[in-house]
């Protein structure tokens, strides 16, 4: 089936494989009369990319945008949006003790079962390095929520059992990337990114958590009953390979709360509907309802780990693996932009519809 | 947009206000020659709907499915299998208080905001009474799953601070409706419904957790890049609108965890590829990898509580609202069933396309 | 397949049997607001339904609709459209010479082959008698592209040898109707009915022509490159099992025409922008460009036929069948209500989609 | 609304304008395991290509193709298959004439009013360059087709008043290719040929018709009711920017038989269902009977002429338009390869969904 694709009506088509000749997009569906805004792509692109300092794996890869359509006198004609990545760090020497052995936790094995065929270099088509296709439909759809001042921000807000502590509100791109794990709180970020070089250190891995704020949301966004704005983030969300949990609002937090406590009571500020506490995070009957949304994502410990592991080959036969390389300690400082890229994608999708809600 | 829909293939279209004249559903892309058991339809329907017991509402409907097409001499032709449910107990002089009363955490708001109009009966689109089409749906699916001797399990796992504290195993409806809410350990489910009871009796409400396992999986269901079984699930999941998180496998607790204690290593279990743990809740790349699927649904408290709250009304005034009627203490569970409904369609779905990875 | 839908964004789901208990469908993603018209529904319904006339099938049938859900005090609220159509002259008797014998040029044995089994009942999910929900989702449509002035008009342009012979204009439905064989010519139409009469006594069959015009369509309706209004609109006709071919404009003749003759050259008629010719037939590019839409549709004679006929049966044994009963001389009066229906409802769907091409 | 895309499950999502900097395509939902012939996709695109021969346009364009993912070591993995072909003979001075008039019976005009920007250099996405990402996706989707025998074969019908007068049947591409306009038949290919060359000479173009035939097709591909074979052949068909009509068949010719005439009665043929005529064009109710398909398609006159014609520019002011430069006088001999590239997609999707008919 067609599933390289997101979105209802602005829709990211991707293709890529880890080590192929390149990787690239279309975005289709998107509206005419957009300014495009090629650097601010390349800037999103720059925070994800690979090697960008010692906590990231040190593949080197440019990661130049090249946008081939779609686009006259830097403006959207309404025509799809395509692009390609060349790949340009792809070692094409390190496959050999990967060919016939399926890596613990990654997708190897099922794509060998679901397909009889893979493209082993690399972890093929379930590389991480399709993200970067994500961010540049992230950032194209960024364009549109800038035209009615919908900002969209991610942070790091745990490493491990290091956990940011501050408030749950949109912050700067400045304020997050002031550390290189992208936590918003000096004290505590330093102390993760110690953790975090001895993890490396050890050849280790650890989970993490993302949170992240929408500001300047419009009421009406999300379509009842299976479009849901909710729906469609954890679904999105879901859509990183490393993604072990999501939670909107008060979340996991809400099995133990009373419903006198957990609703949100409205209130009028100055004409605008607002609710005195937002444990919905900012999202009712899967509707924004025009506070701020805000979601948690959790995600499990980088497979790729440098000790030695026990695994089976394509044989089934039990064997062990002993990776060497590039990896990445924590997925989550790079994963930041991808979130965002994510959430943009979705709510520049569900804001187009919402104009068909009326005629 | 066509948002009243579920799935790629196999797809669910549901309609229906909860006070109108009945709710139901077609289910298109459903497989030839598959034995219908309309008795196990109306059996998930019984155990989803109002007034089983003292601790749900008593709003009275025999919620009696109509099959009206699809079926011939009880097998599936291929054509659309569709259903109403006729609306019984609809009380049509309930309304005038929450006509132009938005109630806190409720649609009413971002519906009346959104499209301009809104069928205030009873919630109307936005009621849950819309779930008890999942479940046809579901139990539709789950005669495809039957085939494949796969098993979608769910039960309560938690309500308040009352958790079942149980394996993570399939249990048979049996065991899961051994008590009324549908917890599978005696002595603590015991405890949990003397506490629903003291909540109902104040009026108030409380959130919880269902827990639900799917046995039997072949590898290979869910599809890259977009179309992931987990990402469906937790999208399926949230179109519940009490639904604020949903983990897979390890899920938050994985952000804690290290590499190394997370993979799951593979081993050769008599000629069939299984994992040693099962942190990834058997999915890894968004595949199924053939061992059980776990996950676990986080329920807000219901937003309808008998006492007093502040809010505003259609004119954007401050005002209170005093809601009397029927109501659930807790809506986890008559959630079983819906959550077990909305697995087997997204199982099935996913199982069907799967059929298409090769010629 | 989810095949039984019609439309992007308006999308119509259908199920039903001949001779089920009832056809139905939901029309979802209508927006908010409109006035439904349920007496205008049933009319045109009625235009549609069976024993009209004497040159109409004998068959029973009030086609009397009920509207289930999505409307509210008489406006649509944005909710999904639910009715069904109970069938009430299901002759229940009629199948025995059907059942394992294959109709010649009829559905009977493809679906055998497709699917093994059917619902031999009256042609089952095959039969003609689904068409009554299309009339039911077209006339939702039309309430659409009435608020913006626009208006479908079909009428019978040919009868076997028989042609119309009229302008082609958009006519009103008492100009087509005032002949039960819907061609708005007198002298023509009453030769043609005798035509049809003569053809009826011989228990035999003929094909014929609906011509269809739109009038006030504003420009820019129709997506490139594969949802273009033409191609949408070739689509929907030929989902009427007894269409042959469709032309837009100029059609066929275009083959001998050379450039110079055919281009329409733009004129500028008290600032509006129009051409001088209209070979186009209002659509350029796959979109409108506001002049008014004609096509034509060539309908095959109806398959059953009242004389004896080769076939095989369902052991792929040569037999010979001789049908009776109930049947049409030609479908094409029948279908002229069709014909507007599936058109009014790619128009509305398209033009709800123009909405997005700018933000 | 993404509307750059064909298909349901194989889906094509193309992009790319006439004189942008590349033009290029996903082929998603592609089987796993099929061998790629890189060289029999040159072909086709050859056979597509502009300057073939003095019949041609003589824009010049090597047309070659990168695929870029989805194939490893030959064979196609199930990853999504993209490619792009650079666009070199983009003649950047050629535009400012067309700037600001609108070019008769093309797009122009409704994309402006459409999208209120256009990138008017060669047309922009309105192009038929864009047919170049259909021939690549049509060539992969004839590899899936080859695997079961299926034989798509398209040929110049007619070019103006010339009649290819031929037997309606599958034709190799070397007989068809023997004439550079594709019509499989000497002395009257002359005629056309000559008759072509002295309408080129004037500045003029005509229209033609191809004539498409699919041999070895299995029974059942087709899926009722909204995504009948017929139908979607003739939406791909109408996706073409020149064509006017489209007939299954009988065609046009059916409005004036009768049925006793028109039915194809059923025979068995050495154990094998055939239809002693095939008035129905193999295709009954919407799916494949096992005869051989066959349909007509009309194409209007190339609108690009080489005279003098009226028209009005962006400012709705009446003006002139004098054409200079490339075109074709027909545009009939390079769309055979596109109604087969489109017949090819659009059989292979149907193919892989009949699949799911059974589980």
């Amino acid at each position: 089936m067609a599933s390289n694709q997101l979105g209802k009506f602005l829709v990211l088509t991707t293709f890529g494989e880890s080590h192929g000749l390149a990787i690239g997009g279309i975005l289709d569906g998107y509206p005419a009369g957009i300014k495009i805004d090629s650097e601010a792509i390349q800037n999103q692109l720059d925070r994800r990319k690979p090697g960008q300092n010692i906590l990231t794996t040190q593949r080197k890869e440019e990661d130049k945008i090249e946008l081939l359509s779609g686009i006259f006198e830097g403006t959207s004609t309404g025509a799809p949006i395509a692009w390609v990545i060349i790949n340009k760090d792809a070692k094409s020497k390190d496959y050999s003790n990967i060919k016939d052995v399926y890596r613990p936790s990654h997708a190897d094995f099922v794509y060998q079962e679901k397909y009889g065929i893979r493209d082993y270099r690399g972890g093929g088509r379930s590389s991480a390095r399709e993200t970067a296709n994500w961010v540049v439909g992230g950032a194209l759809a960024s364009f549109i929520l800038r035209e009615l001042h919908i900002v969209v921000s991610a942070y790091t807000s745990q490493i491990g059992l290091y956990k940011a502590n501050v408030e749950i509100r949109k912050y700067s791109k400045a304020e997050v990337d002031k550390s290189i794990i992208r936590m918003p709180n000096e004290p505590e970020s330093e102390k993760a990114e110690k953790y975090l070089t001895s993890i490396k250190k050890n050849g280790d891995t650890v989970g993490g958590a993302i949170t992240c704020v929408v500001d300047g949301m419009p009421v009406g966004v999300g379509e009842p009953i299976f479009d849901k704005l909710n729906a469609n983030l954890a679904k999105a969300m879901f859509s990183i390979n490393a993604v072990k949990g999501f939670e909107l609002g008060s979340g996991f937090n809400s099995i133990e709360m009373t419903g006198a406590e957990h609703n949100d009571e409205f209130v009028n500020e100055d004409g605008i509907v607002r609710t005195k506490t937002n444990h919905s995070g900012g999202i009712q009957g899967g509707i924004s309802n025009g506070m701020p949304i805000n979601f948690r994502v959790a995600f499990k410990p980088v497979a790729t780990i440098m000790t030695s592991q026990n695994t089976i080959d394509s044989s089934k036969n039990e064997t062990s693996l002993q990776v060497k390389g590039r990896h990445d300690p924590c997925v989550v400082p790079r994963a930041v932009p991808i979130v965002e890229a994510l959430t943009s994608l979705i709510i520049a999708d569900l804001l187009l519809i919402k104009k068909l809600n009326k005629l």
